[in-house]
This record gives structure tokens, sequence and C-alpha cells, in this order.
């Protein structure tokens, strides 16, 4: 049994180590790499991943599934090498009922989607990036039919990025959340704009870098084992457990962009830093989902890098290193300046109120033209629609709107959005259970310190990698089931103070 | 016809894409890549290597190349389908002469050897490394008797990097290069040695830096297509035609160290960017062979680099920069400091002229190895009695004596060496066809301009890629055969003229 065990690891290691080889050229591609490298580069990403994929699906690997089956059922569901087997087995099961030449087609559409939407946004160009988006939901419905017997259209793909999420948990889910956040925003709306026009003032770019690595270090990202680029799109990516890096990018003229964008994939890097060495290279060595993940990212983005007691600690140095920027400004005014809630257009820029409207807007919409309730040419007047009765405000053009980000013009529709709010919810959930647990972790925030956090996610979540659903690590953690209460809970109680409103 | 073709070229491009992924994952490893990323890094290149290996052997392509011999027979020899045949077939027959089994062998013994050798260096340790150099010099016959009809036991590592040449060409080349080369060492050293204690002095590496980019931009690399990077050991890399990268490294104190670093790795790089874009990914898309790239490589750091109308353009500048390092050091003192000849223990710091001797002792003690005329265990002796005899000087220790260069310690014994001096040899028959053929050659490096001779070596060497050998190369370039001629020629007449010594 040992034998077919290692065989199977064996086969698992060498796609894993395909895969990590495309990864490592996808990072030079957007962080060193000459222009003069971009067509040769594009076409050997893509012979990685085809072979990548090759091996993953490869008949053996099912066939040692099959063998070891019984040894995996002899096993407790906790048992490394039974969540190794039972992970894989749902991993091949996937891989293997989406055709080579599908995969090959939707690759091919993504890249030929993403060069027309490259033009038609700036353009204002809705009608060049229809007929791609047409395809691309076409695409979407038939990736959906290679796994019969959904609930709803979009729960294939919900489940490629969130396994287990359906949209029958997320629906309801985001709607209450939604129910609670749009007279929150309201409510904030009525009350004074604080001033945050000294973000934008001029801020040497090393200095901005040098702060934000003493405090990503702080936070526990071990640069022995990653380090930080600079790129157009700040990402975390993976190559292996002792090398998991970011990006992320600076302007002179906006002092919380880079720090934030730092702190925020330093989230996702920890998380994946902290994955058990065991696991790397096999089918275990990632993060559980797409949503815990952004649960730890904004989880240090927001939760701890925007707080009171972190910017008490901080601030102080920050007016150390600019002074004749912020000796100015108080750490009251900063402090609302970096929470600032402000309905606007774009998703990215948005603060923690706003920014989960934005994303359930896109859900409902992605699910709409997947039921076929809504038809891709009624898309942008559905979106202008939706922000207005969300957000209260709507788009000049569709270079704002429907236009505006990558994901739907370089991938499928649907499975993709739903992450980032199940993210926030998740990460609030984490937050209360770490701070149950620990009640120093918001002093030690307030030292500088985050050792007692960092422990505590590591041995609560990251430790498991894909050991555990998400929905599972909630259960281990919180005893119960998903539930917005304790985002709202953080919500209301941090921007009720801030903005002087009623927390009831 | 023209569909297999098409499918032979399909099959080598997927070979050559992966052996450019392995060397971006190398690049990364030498360059950015955190320490806690080596053990994976190193499996992930070897799954890689060892995938690109399986393509290029795979029947499939001796099929096509059996298919398409008539095609070839059909054509001109210089017509690119056929030299692509031709060249396929002579890598094809090559790679599948070895046994999977075998090529595992030397890299396993390869990284054991370089592992036990990185140790023993410092500790001066020969006994560590000998049985390891044992295993090297048997592994090294066992790989030239898959070449069975050999004249010598060495030619088929010879002709592993220098195609066609053979022990019965280079032996007799290298005796009488060496029978000039000891009395222009001799009536050197009978000479005052020059001033150079001021090329140590404080030169900051930025300036440094920005110095040899200038030039090298000037010589024609390309930064669109490639890059500059730090590393431990300089090196030149191609990713594709578009990418092609070279690696430096300075030292605060060692103003030319860094610089001719960069000018030699230049050389290559302009080598490869001036291989025919159509070549890329195709066997015919390299550099010709190993000599071919030496002579690239010394020609623009030497023959160009260290000459007399080179420095009278830029030695005013080189003081703009370090006004205060150089201010009192006269272009032609600068000029001596550069081109000091001195028998030393290092080969890669030797001078030009002496650089020679220590590629010929090295060249003659592998030969020796393989003949069985030298024993491992007699080569530390041998060592210093050629050097003795050749230089005049002896190494205190194995350190700077046989424990010297990495290379018997991770790789064959024999092979490599001889493309050092070849490169010498022909670098100096090139830059004679060229001057010839553009008498302004001269006059235009004295003003900082290079497009005449980078035209003329782009149009008769770098453009033809793999398509003819370096015979063919030197046999169209000078209407003859490889000559040390020249090379000697160019040696007497800078040396001697810089010593004073009677140039007959």
């Amino acid at each position: 049994m040992n034998t077919k065990l290692q065989e199977l690891k064996s086969r698992l290691r060498e796609a894993s180590d395909l895969n990590s080889a495309a990864s490592v050229l996808y990072w030079d591609q957007t962080t060193y790499m000459p222009s003069g490298g971009a067509a040769a580069r594009g076409r050997q990403m893509a012979a990685l991943q085809m072979l990548a994929q090759e091996k993953a699906t490869d008949p053996a690997i099912g066939r040692l599934l099959d063998d070891l089956q019984p040894y995996e059922e002899s096993l407790p569901y906790e048992d490394d090498d039974a969540s190794l087997l039972r992970v894989a087995r749902r991993d091949y099961e996937r891989q293997t009922r989406l055709p080579a030449d599908f995969v090959g087609e939707m690759a091919e559409h993504s890249i030929e989607s993403y060069q027309t939407w490259i033009k038609a946004r700036p353009a204002n160009d809705f009608a060049a990036v229809a007929p791609m988006l047409e395809k691309t939901l076409d695409l979407s419905r038939r990736y959906a039919d290679y796994f019969p017997g959904y609930d709803h259209i979009a729960d294939p793909l919900i489940d490629e990025s969130d396994p287990g999420m359906t949209v029958a948990t997320l629906r309801p889910l985001f709607k209450e959340l939604r129910a609670q956040l749009v007279p929150l925003v309201d409510a904030i709306a009525a009350q004074p704009v604080p001033d945050d026009s000294f973000i934008y003032r001029d801020f040497m770019e090393q200095q901005q870098w040098d702060f934000g690595v003493d405090i990503v270090r702080r936070y526990g990202y071990d640069f022995e084992r990653g380090r930080q680029d600079k790129t157009h799109h700040p990402y975390m990516i993976r190559f292996s457990a002792g090398d998991v890096r970011i990006t992320t990018r600076f302007s002179k003229n906006n002092l919380i962009d880079g720090l934030f964008s730092t702190l925020h994939e330093a989230g996702h890097a920890m998380y994946e830093q902290g994955v058990a060495l065991d696991y790397d290279a096999t089918p275990l060595g990632h993060g559980a989902s797409s949503g815990v993940h952004e649960s730890q990212s904004r989880l240090w983005e927001n939760v701890v890098g925007r707080s009171r007691p972190f910017w008490s600690y901080f601030y102080p140095r920050l007016q150390a290193v600019f002074p004749a920027q912020l000796n100015d400004v108080s750490e009251d005014a900063f402090y609302r300046a970096i929470n600032l809630v402000r309905p606007s257009l774009i998703r990215v820029d948005a603060d923690e109120v706003t920014y989960n409207l934005h994303v359930i807007i896109r859900f409902e919409l992605e699910l709409a033209l997947l039921e076929g309730t809504l038809a891709i040419k009624d898309l942008p007047d559905a979106w202008q629609a939706s922000y207005q009765e969300s957000l209260g405000i709507q788009a000049p053009d569709n270079r704002d709107g429907v236009l505006q980000d990558v994901h739907w013009y370089s991938g499928p529709i649907g499975g993709v959005f739903q992450g980032y709010t199940l993210g926030n919810i998740m990460g609030a959930a984490f937050w209360q259970a770490a701070t149950q647990a620990n009640p120093d972790v918001t002093n030690d925030i307030a030292q500088g310190e985050f050792a007692t956090l960092h422990s505590w996610l590591a041995d609560n979540i990251y430790r498991h990698g894909r050991k555990f659903t998400a929905d599972e690590l909630i259960e281990r953690v919180t005893g119960g089931a998903l539930s917005i209460d304790p985002y709202v809970a953080y919500l209301r109680g941090k921007f009720g103070e801030m903005y002087g409103i009623d927390r009831t």
C-alpha cells in the first residue's frame, strides 16, 4: 500500500512541479521580463500548463486512487494520508471531467477576450467585448454541464475556487449582508466626510517600501522564504513551501495604496508559508479556498492594518519617516482618512463597508447571466441600475462601469467574485475566535507585536492547507456554520464609533 | 513533406520550451530566489530537464528525421530547412545514444561532487574530492564509450560543446600556441611591472553599473530584449530570441572586475540576440559552439574593451564618473593597468597572455587523465609541475591549485576548457577579417561607435546560429582553416608595444 501511495505522491509532485515552474515564469513575466520576451513566454507557460494538466489527469492516478481507497477508508478523516487521498480524488475527478479540448478552447478564448478588453476599456467600447462575453457565457455554461447534478448552474464554477460553497448558501448570506450594509452606508453618508487630502502628498517610494516591509516582517512574513518585488497588479505566488513571494506597487502621490497592498499580499503569503511543510508539492499544499485566502489577506490588511491599536503604535513611526508630510496630521485624522467610507465606482479602491456591495452586485449579475434572466446586451444597463440601487451612484460611462474588472474578460463568468466577500465574512469570524481565545491580541497589536495572532492563525488555519474545506475550518473554529454576524458586528462597531452612529 | 517538417519543428519547440523554462528557474535561483526555495527548486529544474530530454529523444523525432531525409538531400547545404534537419539529426543521434539512466547517474553524481567540492576547496582537502574525481573520470570514459569509433577518448566530450573539434586538431594547435606564449610571457616578466594600485580604490557600485550598462548599450546589446542582474558567478542566458539576459557582479574595491564581466557577458548575449529570429526555439537557435561563443565574449571584452582606441574615448568619461579616484591617473597608466601581464595562480583573473597557459595546462591534464597516463592521486603534483613549467609559479596549496575551477567537480572531465582558448584564437581571426573588411572599425571604436563591428559580426557570425560549425564559419570568413597566427600577431602587437618588446 505504501508503495502505491509513494507512487501517487510522486506523480502528484511532478504535476505540482510543472505548475510551480509555470508560476516562476509568470512571476518573471510580471516583474522583470524585458518586453521582447512576451511572445515566447506565453508559449512556454502554455506548454508547461498543458504538461501539468496531462500529468495530473493521467489515468494511472485514477487507478492508484482506486487501489488506495480501502487504505483511505481505514484511516480517520483528519489523518494526513486520508486527507491527501480525499483532496487528490476531488481534484482528479474535477480535472478529468473537463476534456483537454475544452480546457484549450477556454484558455484560447480567455486570451482573445482579454486582448479585446485591454483595448475596449479605454475606448469605452462595450460593443467590442459583447461577442466575447457571449462566448464566455456559453463556455461557462458548458463548463457547468460537465458537472451534472448541480442545483444551480453557477455551483460547479463556485466549487472550483470555493469547494463546497453553493448558490443556495451564498445567495441568502449575501442578501442578508446587503440588507445590513445599505443602511450603514446611508447612515455614514449622512455624516461629514473626513479630510484625506494629506494621503496624496509626496511620499518617497523607497521609504514607503521600507515602512511596509518592516510591518510585514513584524506580522510574521518570512523573507528567508519569500521576497517582495514590484509589478503592475500586485499578487501573491507560491513556488514551494520555502518560496512564497509577494508583489506590490507604489505611487509617489498615494501613501496608502502601496502600503495596504503589501499588507494584503503578505496576508495571503503568511497563509501559504504556514501550510505544513510536509504538504509541499501535494494537493494539500495550498490554502483551502479563495474565500479562506481572502479572509487572511483582508484580515491582515483591514482588521489589523486599519485598526486603531495598530496605528497607535505605527503612526508616530510613520510620522518619523515622513515628518514634512505628516507632522500636521493627527493620529485620529490619519485613522479616519484611511478608513473613509464613500460610495465609489471602483471596487478595488473601495472601503471596507462599500466593498461588499461592489462584490454582491457582480455576484447577482453573473447569476442572472448564467440563469438566462439577463442578456449580455442588457448588462451595462443592469450594472448601472444595480449601482444606483445599492450605492446610489452611477458610472459616467462603461469604462468605470461594466468594463471595470478584468475577471469576466479573462476567465469564466461565475465562481470568482464570491470569494472576496466570503473572505470578509470569514475573516471576521476567525478574528472573533482568535481574540476570544487570546484576549491579549489587541494589546499586542498596539505594541507592534503580532506573534499571538499569527500563531493562532497558523495553528487553526494555516497549517491545515487544503485538509479541511472552508466550512470545516469555520465549524472547527467557531463551533457553528458560517454566519455574517461577527462581520456585521465588526463593521458596526468600527464605523459606528468612527462616524458617531448608533450601533444598534 | 511540409506537414512532417511542421510536426518536427513543433516537437523540437516543445523540448526547447521546457529547456527555456528550466533556464528561467536557474536564472531566478541565482539572482533573486530566497534561500528557502533551494530544495524544491533543484527538484523542479531536474523535472523540467528530464521532461525536455524525454521530448528531445522521442522516437517520433527519429522517424520524422528519417522521413524528411530525402527532402533534406534535395536542398542546398545552406538552406534553412536543410540546416535545421542536419543539426536536429546531429542532436538527436547524440542524445539518443546516452541512456536516460546514465544521464541521470551523471547528473546525480555532479551534484554530489559539487557539494563535496564546495566544502573541500576552502578546507584545502583534495583527499575529500579524490573519490568523486575517480567516479567522474569513470563516467567521462563511459560517456565517450557511447560514441564508439572515436580517435581519442576525449573527442566525444569535446564534440559535445565544440562540434567537429578533435584532440588531433587541438593538441598541435595548443602546443604551438604554448610555444609562442611562453617566450612572450618571459619577455614581459623581464620588464618593469606597471602600477595598478588605483584599480583597487573605492568605486561606488551604482556608478560602476551605470558605466558598464552605457558601454554595452553602445556595443549593441538590446535591453528591450534583455536585462542585467547581479549574481555570484556571472553568466549569459537565453530564454528566447526576445529575452537574452546577462548577469554580473561588482566589488566596491575593484574597478575592473565588474566592468569587464559585463562586457564579456554582453559579448555572449549579442551573439544570441543576433541569431536569425526564425531560428528561435529550433536547434539552430543558439550560438554555434563553446569556442565561437567565447570568441565573441572575449572579443568584446578584450580585443575591443581593453584596447587603446576604446579607452581613448571612454577614459575621460570614466574619470568624469570617478574624478576623486582617477584624476591623478593618466590614460596611459590606466591602459597599462588593465592590461597588466603577470603569471598568476587563478585562471579567471588571468590577463590575456597568460590566460591561455592556464587553459592549456588543464586541457593537457584532462587528456592525460582520460588516456590513463595520469592517475587522480597524482593530479595535484602534476598540476604544480605544469604551473612551474608554463608559468614559473606554484600554488601554496591545492585551494588555488587543483581545487580551483568548478568544472571538473560539476561535470565531466574533458570537453570544457578547450573552448576558452579556441575562443581567443577564433576571436582574433574574426577581428582580423572584420577590420580588413572595414578598415574604419578601429576609428569608430575611438569615437565610441560600434555599429560597424557589430553589424559585421551579426552578418558573418551571429545570424547563422548553429547553421555552420566553427570550422565552417572560420572557412567562410577567413577562406582557410583555423590558425593561431592572427591571435599570436594580435598579442605580440599589443603587448610588444605596451612593454616595449621587439615584435619579431
